[in-house]
């Protein structure tokens, strides 16, 4: 994290300009930025300043800008385009942007974007479309450059020239028998390095990684982080080579699983844009609120069966939100670790037991600690034996409570086909809940009653 | 999040052939496996079999799995190695991810490392090392690939050829005067598809993003992202090239990150390797669970100024958890979504009043909204109008105050240079416990009594 409050930020100047009424200032000030930094620009604004600004922005940026926003932003936008902007944005976009921008468009400007694509291009859209957009399929572009294994670097050379401006995002192309089937790749490095009459395929690197189209997304991502990998073919299940994926689509993909991961234990949408309608934010935060008032009863109630206890001995009330809150946020910590490393493929069944012996030695020693100090508390301040021994037993079942339920949880969710990042939090406080109450008020009405 | 827990996993083989006490098994299956995949494997591991596995990796591997995995398992692994195995193993090291495994090794190592360095490489590796690590210059590897911009492109083929195999990671070369100054990029797919009589001063790009050496890691991290940068040159402040910082090194940057930010969520350390020992993990865990007992203690003689009450009417004992809840998730939410904003750049000064705005709004609508159901709820199970009229008054009051604080204790924080990620938490539901108690506990005083 970074502090950089006082600086004089883009969105800083953009905001004066807006305010001070001086449009022209702020469109000679957009134009200057990145497409991608007039993204983040529209995306840190209220709703109602992100039209003006969208109005300011140079069209030729439009396609760029609009490939580069978060979904919910982007409808919104486009929602408010009319039919010629819309056709003029759609026109120049490279095929896997313009692939996530069609969901968007209103149905008969669709249509008329797909007729405006030469027939190969229209083609190779449909087939885009027909993935799931978290698929490798989804990811790729199709767009590729191929050549024979059985030609020179020289011609290969000859050849790119005469293609002339490759995409930015060209790092190698592909080597594919005259059925299409792929045979390797060639990075460009491979090509500027070696003797221009080598044979395509001795340069080759047959060995380098692929995807199949049906691949999820979070396993490329995956394989890009841990292999290196810059840029990889697609290919369908005849081994026909059907587009690229490219690293710069992948830190899209890394960067969303982070952030749905960190909103989603807060029960968040991934797609909870900061500046969305209130009404719209409203209704899904209402969601997690509703479910975890549906738990807060269930624990009440778990309260409620010591009734009596608590008029006799009012000190358990004042002290019970202790032991809940330990046994939250123990439970939270071993729930945060196997969330994260299942997500980054560490935790499966064959290390499971191992995992869970370790987290409940874990609880067994910090439970056994925090029992003494919590007791200790409690005796200087209220210098009540009896009840420093009651609530220091319910910290120490709490705490190995909450490292079972920490490990057992994600495990029983994912059998279920539940993420856990989701649900995990809020079933595993409903247990820490739950079990600090019940071992409480139990012990207490055993023993000081 | 996938669901794979039927297929038979690497680790799932790997665990079968070490306790089946088939080495020679895991060895094979080991060596044809990427360095990347068998760091991951390690990390699975519990430390036991950590040494039994790092003895079976392939010495030629040795290098490039050291550079792959955590912080934490790199130094005990190292800590476990021989002299001559260390120096065998950074011998063939590129020299950034040296300069990682340096602060590890034992002083004595570290000398006859650089000792077995050229002049050349030393002066470089000393100058990675005097950068920290989380900034462009730690980020940096020093070997780079420089012409001239008066050159033809025929010349750069003929040079690069020269030179023979390139790094892996090479996408560009870099464009100097003679005084090492630089000048711009020249990419590779250029070079391949441009004329060979073409200049590199006309087919370098000279607007190529560039970083220089202080810049952090973050601000890196978050330029690649946004301009899809697969390779820039870092400058010093006389605008010399130092070296170049490639998406590989940064994709790490950025998964860091997000692990770091979803960990110190719930007090975790960013190290805290799931399969770490017990004791360091109990006691990295401690720290957090006994700044959560002040907090809870802290709650708790909340409650207890309000014992009169409480032996009153010690229904309000068994509803309390709810308010408290009810705050804590509504103002965990506001809080995620605050500080993931911050991390992506998105919340500064210039548009926190509308935040503020916003946030206040959703607690009013979701607080007026939960009020009457959890007063509707009580009605039923209770049937007692007054304590339904409290609690659905102290619901609406403490969400408001956790739109405020999830808003307000981000911003807080960054002005006094602490993480929110970090602190925010426990400082947010500190105060949606004390507000929760507070007015359910004083309006119950109020009017219950």
């Amino acid at each position: 994290m970074e502090f950089e409050a006082n600086k004089k930020t883009d969105l800083g100047k953009l905001t004066e300009a807006l305010e001070s009424g001086m449009q022209q200032h702020a469109a000679a000030f957009l134009s200057d930025l990145e497409p991608a930094e007039i993204a983040r620009l529209i995306e840190s604004l209220p709703p109602t300043k992100r039209d003006i600004v969208w109005n300011l922005v140079d069209e030729s940026d439009d396609a760029d800008v609009l490939a580069e926003l978060n979904d919910e932003v982007r409808s919104r936008l486009i929602a408010g385009m009319d039919t010629a902007d819309l056709l003029a944005a759609t026109e120049g976009m490279e095929l896997d942007d313009l692939a996530d921008v069609v969901a968007d468009l209103p149905e008969s400007i669709t249509a008329q974007v797909i007729n405006s694509l030469s027939r190969r291009d229209r083609e190779r859209l449909a087939h885009v479309l027909s993935y799931p957009e978290d698929s490798a399929g989804g990811l790729m572009n199709p767009n590729t450059i191929a050549v024979r294994p059985n030609v020179s670097l020289d011609v290969v050379l000859r050849y790119l020239r005469a293609l002339g401006d490759l995409p930015d995002n060209t790092y190698s192309i592909f080597v594919v028998d005259r059925n299409d089937r792929y045979l390797g790749k060639l990075r460009f490095a491979r090509v500027v390095s070696s003797n221009p009459d080598e044979l395509v395929r001795d340069v080759m690197d047959p060995e380098a990684h692929v995807f199949t189209v049906e691949q999820s997304a979070s396993q490329v991502a995956r394989d890009f982080q841990d292999l290196d990998i810059v840029s990889a073919a697609v290919l369908d299940s005849k081994q026909c080579l059907l587009g690229q994926i490219t690293i710069d689509d992948v830190v899209d993909v890394i960067r969303e699983q982070a952030d749905r991961e960190i909103l989603s234990m807060a029960g968040l949408d991934e797609e909870d844009d900061i500046f969305a309608p209130v009404v719209a934010s409203t209704l899904r935060r209402a969601l997690w609120l509703g479910v975890n008032l549906a738990t807060a009863f269930l624990a009440a109630s778990v309260v409620g069966m010591f009734e009596g206890t608590l008029e006799k001995v009012v000190i358990l009330a004042v002290l019970m939100p202790v032991v809940a809150s330990m046994g939250g946020v123990a439970g939270t910590q071993t729930l945060t670790i196997m969330v994260r490393s299942m997500a980054l493929g560490r935790v499966e069944d064959s290390n499971a037991r191992w995992l869970l012996y370790k987290e409940v030695a874990i609880g067994a020693l910090n439970g056994l600690a925090w029992a003494t100090i919590v007791a200790l508390i409690t005796i200087v301040f209220f210098s009540d034996w009896d009840v420093a021994l009651v609530i220091g037993a319910a910290v120490a079942i709490n705490l190995v409570a909450a490292a079972l339920a920490g490990v057992l949880v994600p495990f029983v969710l994912r059998r279920m086909r539940i993420d856990p990042a989701i649900a995990g939090g809020v079933v595993l406080t409903t247990v820490t809940d739950v079990v600090g109450f019940m071992s409480f008020l139990g012990l207490g009405t055993l023993f000081l009653t």
